[in-house]
């Protein structure tokens, strides 16, 4: 079984192997088998950069497998990683959920916690970043009751525009999206917008892509096939928009614009997402997993400011005014 | 008048020389004064690069003098920047205040706010960056009573540890602290290393100096003398280091080593810097007068552990355990 994986599981052979496992035991085979695939989709890019494979157990409970390429032909800094975790719920997580309207009516509260995140920066400035990450999550009271969701997405920062590859993207969330619901994509596609944003500077990450959290409706087993759905879009969505501008030229221009986005990223990621603070500031955080999603280089420049008309500047504009990026007999 | 400063100054001549003026103008002349002096202390390192000088108007009220040098021969990246800021308090700044021990009876305050902040990144990693911010704050409630104290501080973050030169940064500050109580050096070094913390790394982001806030005892008078003689010692503190170290040959591992430790400055101020988030969470901040504390680069690597022995280890290991840089004689 292990060789469908970059490491041996986190749980072991025998707790993941029971006869009708429970969702926590398949959610962490299916994320292991997403992590495989994905880091052999991106090896298969690379002459021979590799996939450093770190497995860590975390001393309060649980532990991950961190997947990292660093300074590849085509990737800059590729990081694919698992975590299984459980223990006690820190108090601010406990307020965070309760602010997002869960009941929780302890404040006594175990948690576990089994998700796979990823985030790719290729060298190429016109080879845009993906981000995606796939949770599921259980939280349990005293009495022993649980609840339990799943969260996600898939979003995409391009450091200059090609229209084309923005709407393959987006068409291959959708149609991710499609079996579970004709709302699902615009729904998540909006709240995919909305949270990204760069608030101080008026300005969304990158191009959006879809975004949600709490999701157990209908049912907990179709949530998890939706998740599936999601997950296994990764490749299809990503990996032809890399093939099509990995070769392309570049110049330093270019190469500085997206160092300076890359610093925008970093702005996004210690300042506003939830996932790194909550990460950070959990007690025996592995920081280096969580911060595995900031670039090799990043970089800040006074007042920089792209002149009207310049490629630069048109994703400034998308930025800033976020873009329906399918045609409205796409998105029925 | 206009000619000591490096632009024409936030309030108007004729509000700034009134008989008699109370603390907050002549806070305001003075740290116009002290702009002036670094930025021209800092220029004489450079045969071409010049300061740009970016004068601000805040709609909410009031506005700033932001002076930045990037690309320069010997300084990477410079700035300083002075705000004279005025408006109603944000709520979350009233809660800050209240933690802090500050007695507040209304919701209803208003504020004016006026300092200098600075961060000098070298070129060459022999030369240690440097942070200093000098800061005026009144509170008034709504029948007009006024709350006012000062709060500030200067620290060194060198990539190679020079004892020498951390001797001679914390004795100039130790200097500037001793006309006003034997213990100021003692406390505020402290404050100093418990509040530049990168906590998740559990190491501290760099080798000190002095921190303080709410300072108004004796007399807010006094106060503004203690800040005056920190503030006019930064040049005696930084500039023989500067000099001393910005022709040392540098290789490419030293760089590299430069430039992830930048990546900790960014993890520091954007996690967990006070002002920095204070100052982009208020409606109206000017963002890159805030973000100029940032470095032209940084970088990430996965894991990137030094090794025993090296010099990179020495500096990590005063990080995670801060030392007494001066003599127990030269402490009284």
């Amino acid at each position: 079984m292990d060789s469908e994986f970059m490491a041996v599981p986190i749980t072991s052979r025998e707790n993941l192997s029971v006869e009708n496992p429970p969702i926590k035991c398949r959610m962490e085979i299916f994320i292991m088998r997403i992590q495989q695939s994905f880091c052999h989709a991106l090896e298969a890019f690379e002459p021979t950069a590799k996939f450093l494979v770190d497995r860590w157990e975390r001393p309060e409970g649980g532990g991950g497998i961190s997947c990292v390429l660093q300074d590849g032909l085509v990737f800059e800094k590729a990081g694919v990683n698992i975590s299984v975790v459980h223990g006690v719920l820190p108090k601010e997580a406990v307020a965070q959920m309760r602010s997002r309207g869960k009941l929780l009516t302890s404040d006594q509260l175990s948690f576990f916690a089994t998700g796979i995140s990823s985030v790719v920066h290729p060298k190429n400035p016109h080879v845009p970043t993906i981000h995606f990450n796939y949770r599921y999550f259980e939280v349990i009271d005293p009495s022993g009751s649980v609840q339990a969701w799943f969260g996600g997405g898939t979003d995409l920062t391009p450091y200059y525009l090609d229209e084309e590859d923005c709407r393959h993207f987006h068409l291959q969330l959708k149609q991710a999206c499609n079996p579970f619901g004709a709302d699902k994509y615009n729904k998540f596609k909006e709240w995919c917008d909305n949270y990204f944003v760069i608030s101080h500077r008026g300005e969304r990450r990158g191009v959006g892509g879809i975004f949600f959290d709490d999701l157990e409706e209908p049912t907990l087993e179709n949530s998890f096939k939706f998740i599936q759905s999601c997950a296994n879009a990764v490749i299809p969505s990503y990996v032809p928009i890399v093939t099509k501008n990995k070769d392309k030229p570049y110049d330093t221009p270019e190469r500085n614009w997206q160092l300076l986005r890359r610093g925008r990223y970093v702005e996004f990621n210690l300042l506003y997402d939830r996932g790194t603070k909550f990460g950070l500031f959990t007690p025996g955080a592995r920081y280096e997993s969580i911060l595995m999603s900031l670039p090799l280089l990043a970089k800040w420049e006074y007042c920089h400011s792209p002149s009207p008309g310049s490629r630069e500047n048109d994703l400034l504009q998308v930025l800033k005014n976020p873009r329906n990026w399918l045609l409205d007999e796409e998105c029925k």
